[in-house]
């Protein structure tokens, strides 16, 4: 097994945008400010630092230029945000973002009641932003939700997601984040759905966004590493969840892809020590428990705040 | 992936043993007669029930005896019951178990501290218990623990849980489960591990007992399954844990492995709306919210009791 396995991957910290945006606690520009500067400081290079969307819809993201300005640069680490249109897209430029991404569904029901519009109709949406976000000379990701089952239509063909994957690729993406929003996902599933990913995406530009619904991620994260995935999107804390899916859990815990990386000697640059005291911070300031196994299991041993 | 896998898959259910013991809330024979038989109308066909063992050291299976006396015999069923010495298996005979286990560990350390005596030693205390229960037509279990680590001396070799595997099918126990007694294993040790014990124990012999501490589990779960093993030990809500292992986390929760064994595909006999019942039943009864984010996810889908 070990040969097949990537030797180093690149986690993406999803928590202060995917996580945070369905958490209920208010968390203020400083807060949030100061989380990703601890992330950043365990070693993080890519982290999602907010969304630029209508606060009428997201209202825990309408500080997302606040947010941007009072992040410092840090050579080697991007922050990125959400552009779901041209409008958004103007924000992110406007404060100097140098990351995007695009939101799209392999599910044509979740892309309806998500976007409120078809799968198509979202294509032709995301396209002005992508090819305008590349000619200002933006990273550009491209996000395919329900990629292993929706809320409303179940079970999502592997096709779904690769026709999904391929046109977001062919609009110029130079990444597609696959995720398993609602965390149905079990491995033979997910192994093939990223073969047929694999078929339409050079292996390089795919990442795993899994969430830890039915506690299947970490199982579903092994399969992409054995399939050669070497980006991994999660979120410190297990913070998140989506407002659709049933039961309490969100995003994979980052300290618990970062333990079984560790153990595999799959090098990630980031820090256990300091990534903990990164989520017992925001644990705090969100108000519950960490969800995560490692976070429960290594309370002790974290430096106090 | 999918050919190597096995087709099906044997749960044995510890919850009432290894996962009531190291439980503090009081739970009577009664309650544990009943949750046995939840588990068997689940599905379950191998369930461990008691421990024949001094009470002053595990108070919660005094009542070992009593249970087995109240429990109906169903066809292809069994209950097991853990006897570490000979007048535990006398204890066990007198019961009319058909099934008993010796427990013993990979680690010098943990041997000597759970069980006060060296490996070798408990060895020598084991042969007469499990050449005595094979002369009475008994089926034998040999627990092997900390095969993935040990709570005193961290890492723990291959070669070493191989060793005691070795010598315990030698003895003639009929089947060696092996231990993650501290969860501190990961996919890459579980499969160096695994391959050591391949060579002196049949495949069909073997089975996997992880407790998800760290969460690592269901991935190290999926490894064991890719390395052919076909017998996987959980307990109902993630029952239990270990009193000298950091965190809160207990067994794997058997409602996680079923999950993840229906999506893939993989036939155990088990009824998922049945177990959750049961896992629902035990929660109540132990005054804590199910170690299972299946049963969490689930929960307004069970039937009230």
């Amino acid at each position: 097994m070990k040969n097949e396995l990537p030797r180093k991957v690149t986690l993406v910290e999803v928590g202060i945008r995917d996580g945070l945006q369905n958490e209920s606690a208010p968390v203020t520009t400083e807060q949030k400010i100061a989380l990703l500067g601890m992330l950043t400081e365990a070693g993080l290079t890519r982290l999602e630092a907010g969304s630029f969307v209508s606060p009428r819809w997201v209202p825990q993201m309408a500080d997302t230029a606040a947010v941007f300005a009072g992040l410092p640069e840090v050579n080697g680490v991007t922050y990125s945000a959400l552009t779901p249109n041209e409008k958004g897209l103007d924000g992110a430029l406007a404060a100097n973002v140098k990351e995007v991404a695009v939101f799209g569904s392999a599910s044509e029901s979740f892309s309806q009641k998500n976007i409120n519009c078809s799968i198509d109709e979202s294509l032709a949406r995301f396209e002005p932003v992508v090819s305008k976000a590349k000619a200002k000379g933006l990273k550009v990701r491209g996000y395919v939700s329900c990629v292993l089952g929706c809320p409303y239509e179940g079970y999502i063909a592997p096709a779904a997601a690769a026709r999904l994957a391929s046109a977001l690729i062919a609009m110029g993406c130079d990444e597609i984040s696959l995720g398993d929003t609602i965390g149905t996902g079990t491995p033979l599933a997910t192994a093939a759905m990223l073969e047929a990913v694999k078929e339409v995406v050079p292996l390089p530009q795919l990442a795993v966004h899994f969430h830890d619904t039915y506690g299947q991620a970490l199982a579903n994260i092994l399969v992409a590493l054995q399939q050669g995935v070497s980006i991994i999107d999660s979120a410190v804390a297990g913070l998140g969840g989506c407002p659709y899916a049933k039961g309490a859990s969100g995003n994979v815990a980052t300290e618990d892809v970062l333990y079984m990386l560790n153990g595999m000697g799959i090098d990630t640059g980031v820090d256990m020590t300091a990534l903990l005291k990164a989520s017992r911070a925001v644990s705090l300031i969100v108000n519950r428990k960490a969800q995560s196994k490692v976070a429960a299991a290594l309370h002790s041993e974290v430096p106090e705040l």
